[in-house]
């Protein structure tokens, strides 16, 4: 392995993720080149002090597209054919990405902190210490830069979590995409009210505020947002809609009983949605061979997030004969025998076994 | 008028509203006494000492019913007969309990803070000061039981807006019912994709949480507010799941105009939510003639509001014959001409001047 001071990253886009990125990376030594397309960004970044230099660096190790959603999939195209590193990206949906790049280098990548489009003034090296980091690795990824991309954002200080591409689309749409959407439809509403009356928004308290806080935030990221994660978004509105209609339908009926399920359900979910992942004390090691199993690493990355398994860290070993990887997964020592059982069911032949 | 010494009141429910406003009246002199059905949290109230004793007091020349909506109207009834004083509530639905208690002595109210089935231990004196407080004259409301109420809470530090009671059930549905069934309903659908995926809920982050805080509120309160409000929040939410539906079609047909336009709206609307009401430095008096006018009162307040006209204060003066009621309503002076017009074109003489 190279030296710190050896290793160079290359940030297209210095936003707030990308400058924040670059931040992160020149603290652990790396030396970053970036570049933006609005110039005057760029600059700021420099002085900043985000990125080493302005420019491309086509012998980076590692390329961090990090561009409005609907730009990633050509910064990367280019950054793969510029140079023969890796290239991860940032955006808020996963799967037409992750399908037009379609490069065994590329890792799809979705820092749940902040958004592509606020302003590098916002950048800190530490935005993603303890945030969520979904990596989408699919089919074509090959395993040992899946292995590297997560090593290095788990090294910034995020908690790594692998899901399917369309996975990831489906639940961001849900608790990102579709709230959003639905906050400022609820607030065009009592807007429409309050063109006819005034005093309607004097009555708007806590709740209300609160509901319709992400509606204040910049628009301009959201038509791009909408169309590049269309299906998942139309889908999640759909079901919103049904489950809505139901909602109103107890209201008209005057069910009671249905209405206190349907609060204290949602309660109690509140009441449960994790913090930040709490790292165990004793962990196992589950060790997969993968050979010869084409999409092998999406398959096991994600099976352990579907069982809410999280990977502490994952590495792969090559054997001495070659082309025999073996993944090696580092999980909870109480999630270990469920995790081997779940992909001894695919089909593989896990071994658990303690700290190598 | 007697000295606050001798002014007595009564105040039935003592939750974090019924122990609120016990509080703020005693620290202004009031003598107050106070029930609860729950013979403990009357007695927590009591060595708090948000009233001077327990049990009911005939004589009280107001009393404050801040029960759950469900059985408010019942206790404002039993109050009126109980004695000659004045009855007031704190209850989040409006029309329907106006309706049942029916009497001139009966003023309907709202002030929008906290909750009134939330504990008696946040009780706080201060609780009113610069929050809107409803007040919901109809017909049969004797304008001098309503300047009264209004003084006096408008004397506990709260911003009087005056509505009809059908148009403040329309307004809570709007800015606070509904936000918070779909809040809920929104909370459901994540909880439901989290079964299958665990993964889900830690990619929640801020909007999401800010979103569902509302659902991790009491659940306790709502079946009642449903019952009460039905006709209003079925009539939102139908509106919301239209408007839902409309945002969704914009996504699915890519009608990125269309999508920025709603965000656009939502932003600026989020943006201009009121705070706190300001006073205004320079004020002047709309005098109105009520005379053999039934609702005048509810008619001129409810006018102001729609206005966006705020009352600063309110007085009803009786002429030396007698019943020649008239109202003096004290306003922002650069609201007083357009308040005039409004109430000239409804039949009224006002007349606008400089504060007597």
């Amino acid at each position: 392995m190279t030296s710190p001071a050896d290793r160079r990253a290359q940030v297209v886009g210095t936003g707030l993720i990308g400058a924040s990125i670059g931040l992160a990376l020149r603290e652990r030594g790396w030396r970053v080149t970036g570049r933006d397309r609005d110039a005057a960004r760029a600059g700021r970044a420099l002085a900043l002090g985000a990125v080493d230099e302005l420019g491309t660096d086509p012998a980076a190790e590692v390329t961090f597209v990090a561009t409005p959603v609907s730009s990633v999939a050509a910064a990367a195209a280019e950054a793969l054919a510029a140079g023969p590193g890796l290239v991860t990206d940032v955006g808020s949906v996963k799967a037409p990405i992750v399908a037009a790049v379609g490069s065994p280098r590329f890792v799809g990548g979705h820092p749940m902190a902040g958004s592509e489009q606020e302003g590098v003034e916002g950048a800190d090296a530490a935005l993603f210490e303890g945030a969520t980091w979904v990596l989408t690795p699919d089919d074509r990824t090959d395993p040992d830069a899946f292995a590297r991309v997560r090593a290095l954002v788990a090294g910034l200080g995020a908690d790594v979590v692998a899901l399917s591409p369309e996975r990831h689309d489906e639940l961001v749409a849900v608790v990102s995409h579709v709230p959003h959407l639905a906050a400022a439809t609820l607030m065009g509403l009592a807007a429409e009210g309050a063109v006819a009356h005034a005093a309607l928004l004097r009555l708007a308290a806590g709740g209300f505020r609160d509901m319709t806080r992400v509606a204040a935030g910049h628009p301009g990221i959201w038509p791009d947002i909408c169309a590049e994660n269309r299906a998942a978004i139309v889908a999640a509105l759909d079901r919103l809609v049904v489950a809505l209609g139901r909602t109103r339908d107890s209201v008209a009926a005057g069910d009671r009983a249905g209405l206190l399920a349907l609060l204290e359900g949602a309660r109690h979910a509140r009441a449960n949605l994790p913090s930040r992942a709490v790292q165990p004390e004793a962990l196992v090691e589950v060790r997969v061979a993968v050979r010869d199993r084409p999409g092998a690493l999406a398959e096991v990355t994600t099976a352990a997030s579907a069982l809410g398994v999280n990977i502490a860290n994952l590495d792969l070993a090559h054997s001495l004969e070659g082309d025999r990887g073996v993944l090696v997964l580092v999980v909870a020592a109480a999630d270990g025998e469920r995790l081997r059982a779940e992909l001894a069911g695919r089909g593989y032949r896990p071994a658990v076994g303690s700290l190598g």
